[in-house]
């Protein structure tokens, strides 16, 4: 009887896992549980204000998130903490998009946390902090669209971490992506670690973060964190391009589009068998539906 | 208490994964327990005929397994996806065995379903085709040999997905790759989603997919889908070629070779403790028996 | 109440696995429970005498540890394999380390376990065997230390495997790596199979070990089982530029290295939200300690 209920309770687990990822609720990595205080973290951070995180969504399907705190290298206060989980509902509910640009105001991403909130933040409170990020950025990261940080000027410490919430990431020439946390007397702490393992390798995660290297963008071709250098270091142009590069993998109907990205996620955060069982479960979403009707009538040939 | 109940459930759990990995028996992915009905299944496939896979089991150890409909490009008729699954049946049963070639006739790889099978069979009837197919492609992918895809021509939708179930993929010049389900409306179905995101990661898995990409041998090459572009296009030369290439890591003792499999697949499946602890039981199938102790004799210095 | 339960009893289980990656203690992969019998392995392999293993601590963090074995290209003796067990738990308990370099003496690395050894220990004694030297690589692995092979000369067998248990591999010109095992009618069993897919991936680790395959310098670079070749081949040069290498990621708080390999270690071994969770609670031992502080009033710009 115990291994048959060992794979029981597995499998129970994994059912778990998997609605998480197909659902794109707002289930949190932390909550109650893990002494995490939300509500508390939420007053606090209202207490640190300036900056704004503006979302519009386009046409096509394509959202556009942009951090503005200038004078700041769009560091985020308090109240842009709180509104990007409040961008991230809203993207959550967004039943027509496909695809979402990460940007920064005044032609540069993003410099990480405002020092004064995180002067001003205790001990205790830091960690809430650090769970807060980790809650918003784990949803960005499993929304059901493709996503892209297009990274302007700089990307450091907390701001690295948010590229690698991301499923792609563009670079301007001359920008560069740094996890300066080190200089700073400290690790990644809103996932950045863990996910930056998950995109480049082990090693060289490890020398990324424990040199703070400076990656500017042919380093990050070679290394795999970047996907293409952009041509034009222009605010303007260089988000036409990189709406361009996204549109390659966003044309097609809404439906298909979003079950790409759930079938790749289920891949990369599941065990084989269940990102198999996942596959398939979502496969079963598209087969005979409208999407797969219409081309069968189209092109009579093979699959 | 509770954590030593929890370790002990979860060791039941990759015991029993394990053995699935070591006996490579006919354990499935799915059964009854997962509303899957395969004999069902099986008498609704066997109204669709057409095509025919068949096998040659050489005295090297290489099988070569030959998929032929050629007036639709290799497409699985309903006939052949249960013969493949008879193949893999016997493959499975083969002690001899070292090394496995895919590949299509005519010079051509294959195209995925038969789509007269694809309208014929409903939503429900869908994702039993479905898990009909991920059952044997997860046992084919699991076999104790190492298996080339040799991709000539087109390998597409389907066929797409059937070369990530073997270890490896050769490419002859001019052929081509290409995950086209987006333009069916549809997202891979027979586990390929999965198995591409394990092959060149996530990011490209995305790319792949989402965009329906045509993959030519160089690129396939550059993003690690193919190990080699062959020189020649010639179909019987190409098969000559991907024999020479296989030879390399087939030649020595049979128990050794599926050892090797079993090693690197346990490595790919399995979390890394579990890992090394199947590591240890493969070895010691091995330590003291015949090819280890000949090579004792034989080399008289450093392990 | 099952799903919860399955998902406690699995945070059970991750809480156990991430308390042996940040605690750093003795904990082994094997134990009683597995069969392994420790004491009747020890008293084995102290009956097999020669050669040495030698720990050196740096002023600068870093250890260099060497293998001596001169007449057996510094393959491992029964007492070497003991000393190298003692060896580890000094470093696990050298509160000031940051980095290590494991390197062999005589300009070569180590060419795996001694054969004399290997064929006075009968098959049961075979598995301790493996369990002991998986026991100890585990433990290596998991130290809180940036770790570096510095592979000169050659790497093979057993020797090969020790390399995959370091973070980075840098090689001098003329040097190799070879997983000759086939050769030997075995597979790796130091646990060499399952860490050399995790850098390498499974493909790679497919080819080079059921072909047996010579690594040189260029071909290691290219498949990213080394990060480096380094310019000498000369002894002392070489190990003059490896501390140089590992000097760029080792430089800054002990602290705060400790805890990025810390970091990088979760991210590798854990599932993405356990990965998520440990970061967080590595990041909450260093945020507000000494070197976050100090580094705050240097610097009060952005994190």
């Amino acid at each position: 009887l115990f291994p048959e209920m060992a794979v029981s309770l597995w499998n129970n687990f994994l059912q778990t896992t998997k609605e998480r990822l197909l659902q794109h609720r707002r289930v949190s990595l932390y909550n109650a549980a893990h002494g995490y205080e939300e509500e508390l973290m939420k007053r606090k951070l209202q207490q640190f204000g300036g900056g704004s995180i503006s979302l519009s969504k386009g046409d096509n399907g394509i959202g556009i998130l942009t951090m503005n705190n200038l004078k700041l290298m769009n560091a985020f206060t308090g109240t842009m903490m709180l509104e990007l989980q409040e961008r991230v509902n809203e993207l959550e509910n967004w039943k027509d998009g496909k695809g979402l640009i990460i940007c920064g105001a005044g032609n540069t991403f993003c410099s990480g946390s405002d020092l004064n909130v995180v002067k001003a933040i205790s001990s205790p409170q830091g960690m809430n902090m650090c769970m807060f990020m980790q809650n918003t950025l784990t949803r960005l990261m499993r929304l059901p669209l493709i996503s892209v940080a297009l990274v302007q000027g700089k990307a450091i410490g907390g701001g690295a971490e948010l590229t690698t919430a991301c499923d792609f990431r563009l670079m301007t020439p001359g920008s560069e992506i740094r996890f300066v946390h080190k200089r700073m007397g400290l690790v990644p702490g809103w996932g950045g670690g863990a996910r930056l393992v998950r995109i480049v390798g082990s090693g060289t995660a490890l020398r990324l973060l424990s040199g703070a290297v400076k990656v500017d963008p042919d380093r990050a071709l070679r290394l795999g964190l970047s996907e293409e250098t952009l041509l034009s270091s222009d605010e303007t142009r260089a988000l036409e391009e990189a709406q361009a590069w996204l549109s390659q993998y966003t044309e097609g109907p809404t439906s298909v589009i979003r079950a790409m990205k759930k079938v790749v996620m289920a891949g990369r955060e599941l065990p084989l068998e269940a990102a198999l069982r996942t596959e398939k479960d979502v496969f079963g979403t598209l087969w005979g539906g409208p999407a797969n009707l219409q081309a069968l009538v189209r092109r009579p040939k093979h699959k």
